[in-house]
């Protein structure tokens, strides 16, 4: 690393800049399966004026800036392929401001969703989007991420209002406003929203909140087919019931999960449903969901209104990718996340199973079938190089299978590192080349985050 | 205009190839109050690979393209102030796809909300953004339309799936997926959302659909202050009452509407609600929303459950644009579109409210409340220039008024002409200057719409 830069940061921020060993093997690695690529330093700035700074500077000694959050990524966003900076925002952790009136507040990149949560809770107010790793704003921001609740209240593409950014330079921008909508020009939020910290680092986010519904209900119910499952979740979609959460489990999930958190579910393709609403509105909601469900075969269709009951099962839900990790122990995980119609989701579910039973490998799946969403849990021993060979053949033939129904290579993880070689493929060369030209015009030095989510023209 | 341009859409397209007088009258001007400025002909497309032709053959003669919709713009999107070819896709008006079972459709640009909603209807679904005038899609997606049902269905941002766009040298690209969710590089889709024109013209658009709830109620509340009304409006939002629609007229456009539909409301500030869900939900929501208008000194909160009632509430509403016009036969409108967060939507009427009484001008007021977002429509007379600047003068303090509240210069009609000269105000040097490296990186021969939405840096 140039010394005159590294003298530079450290006169800049102390002993919040670091050269050390530890931090960077911290920083250069992730939850993903992918070999770690360490940067050559990590820096800990308190501020958006000392974010500025610090891109500055390493602009002006061309180092790459690899943005970090709570280092939760599954596609390698915070390795470092070309060295470089390492900027972690988890020291810029508060809560700016919140706004009850409004539903909606400010926070720093650092502060993380379920910090958020428990302070919004007194208020009465809470924060849909809910990955399952307690991630840090700006990286759901700078990956549009999703989660459980994303069927009623969509992803981050739809609750972030308005971002601060230092851009490649060091400039600071502000994207949107306060206002619940606007026509005024070009839509930086949702271009920054999702852009990997290849075009800035995003160090503020404006959000929506909701009001805390009066009442909660969660049921489960168990399936003997998996595709009578899917078709229950399209019906009781299309008859409009505004169902909070619907998540499946394949019968290995269910299985990883009893195991995990002592939970006896019968061990079968099974849905978790939440409801959110009025007293009367939430138990209209189930019943309409639990007629639907019987219908298509689905039996037990098992309450749990009480709050800690439902709160196990939901922190079980949550706790899935844990879950599965612990199925067999030592293994990492290849995650897959594609994207799919809901009318090709039995489908593609389907043919995903028939690969994997002629596999050697054991993959939980978990999904948000509400949107189409599924994760393959590919368990893969990491002294075996033809468990991850394997995983990667099979997400190969998954993501073809996945665009070939005009679906998404990824609904909510991102590009990364492991999704660039499919790009291509879901955008077409002209689209990408949009892209390409985008990154060019905004990062014309390619300094932020180089070598992730856009493939090599 | 170059002839040998001519030639060559004389050869493409034969007589949807024109220069006439006529034609281009038509198609350089909008329902604004600025004066016309004409194409120098007009071409009208039936696919996505004449337009593409089209725009590759302008690009070739450095011909500037102007893509035109149904021409309901209000801030002159459709003029040519450096004249060119106008493209119009009203031809291009075929309904593709509709999945139910998504809840999805892809339609041409040129398709029309009432003709989509009139096709769907017998389908059990419904599109819900609805603007005032009978807009195209292309149209609704270029300037980032909403309407009466944004508060509860959202903006074109939120219900474009993907996109078929035409880019400057005519190659064709599409933009997102049918998937519901995506985190696949750069949000292209909401890039050219909200766009004007100026990177590319939308050929096709795909959008998410509703399915048409159960059941649907409107209700109606007078006031005798209005910021007795918002207070309203902030509770039942805060109360999480889904309501469909919250619409705020004061006294002078519940006049203005009154006359033109036949109406006999009692003239004052008025909400206009609607509720759409199962019957017990609407049920359940408009008895909450009553509780809560009449809290807030709301009288006579009537009713209208009758299918024939509820549409002519809604129609006399959908009208008010052209009610506000015939309120002052002969006239054109200046009409505003600032957008704040709810808590300062009161001071901001009543500010602007006070700017009007010292003012000789007529401006009927109408809001999309629920969003923080509201019209005045100044009366002009189109004799009087001092009547245009004195709006403009006006308009430009509710432009910095809602600035300083954190609002945003345009909710939902867009930037176009006539809003230009506020842009740097909203977003700063810095944020323009990324608008305009987008725009150079995509459109270096600025052709595309070339004049509007960025001023020149």
């Amino acid at each position: 690393m140039n010394t005159q830069l590294s003298d530079e940061l450290t006169r800049l921020l102390g002993d919040r800049f670091t050269m050390s060993d530890y931090e960077r093997q911290q920083h250069g690695q992730d939850e993903s399966s992918l070999p770690p690529m360490l940067p050559d330093a990590v820096c800990f700035p308190l501020s958006t004026e000392e974010v500025a700074e610090i891109v500055r500077l390493c602009c002006l000694y061309q180092a790459p800036i690899i943005p970090f959050g709570a280092g939760s990524s599954l596609e390698g966003h915070v390795f470092a392929p070309h060295g470089g900076v390492s900027v972690d925002l988890s020291r810029m952790d508060k809560i700016l401001r919140v706004s009850v009136d409004d539903l909606d507040c400010t926070v720093q990149a650092g502060v993380t969703r379920q910090q958020l949560d428990q302070s919004l809770r007194q208020q009465g107010l809470f924060f849909p989007v809910d990955p399952g790793a307690d991630a840090t704003f700006g990286g759901m921001a700078s990956t549009r991420a999703s989660g459980t609740n994303a069927v009623r209240y969509g992803t981050m593409a739809d609750n972030v209002l308005a971002l601060t950014v230092v851009l490649p330079g060091g400039q600071v921008i502000h994207t949107g406003t306060r206002a619940r909508k606007s026509s005024a020009g070009y839509d930086l939020t949702h271009l920054f929203v999702g852009s990997e910290g290849t075009l800035g680092i995003i160090t503020e986010v404006t959000v929506k909140l909701q009001g805390l519904p009066e009442a909660m209900s969660a049921a489960v119910a168990g399936f003997a087919e998996f595709d009578a499952a899917v078709k229950a979740v399209t019906e009781i979609r299309q008859a409009g019931i505004p169902v909070a959460r619907i998540e499946f489990l394949d019968e290995v999930m269910v299985t990883a999960i009893n195991q995990f958190a002592g939970l006896n579910l019968v061990e079968r393709p099974t849905l978790f449903f939440e409801f959110h609403g009025s007293t009367t509105t939430v138990h209209e909601c189930a019943e309409l969901a639990g007629e639907i469900t019987h219908a298509w075969g689905g039996s037990d269709f098992q309450w749990a209104v009480d709050t800690g009951e439902r709160n196990a099962l939901w922190k079980a839900r949550h706790n899935a990718y844990f879950a599965g990790l612990a199925f067999r122990p030592g293994c990492r995980s290849l995650t897959t996340d594609v994207c799919v119609p809901i009318s090709r989701l039995a489908e593609c579910i389907i043919e995903t199973k028939q690969d994997l039973n002629e596999s050697s490998l054991t993959a939980p799946i978990v999904g948000h079938v509400g949107d189409g969403n599924f994760h393959l849990m590919f368990l893969i021993d990491p002294a075996k190089p033809e468990d991850l060979a394997e995983a990667e053949r099979l997400n190969k033939r998954l993501v073809q299978r996945a665009l070939a129904m005009d679906g998404t290579i990824t609904g909510e993880h991102g590009v990364g590192l492991g999704k660039m070689k499919f790009m291509e493929a879901e955008h077409g060369k002209g689209a990408l080349a949009v892209m390409h030209a985008i990154k060019q015009a905004i990062d014309p030095q390619n300094l932020m985050n180089p070598g992730k989510m856009l493939p090599p023209l």
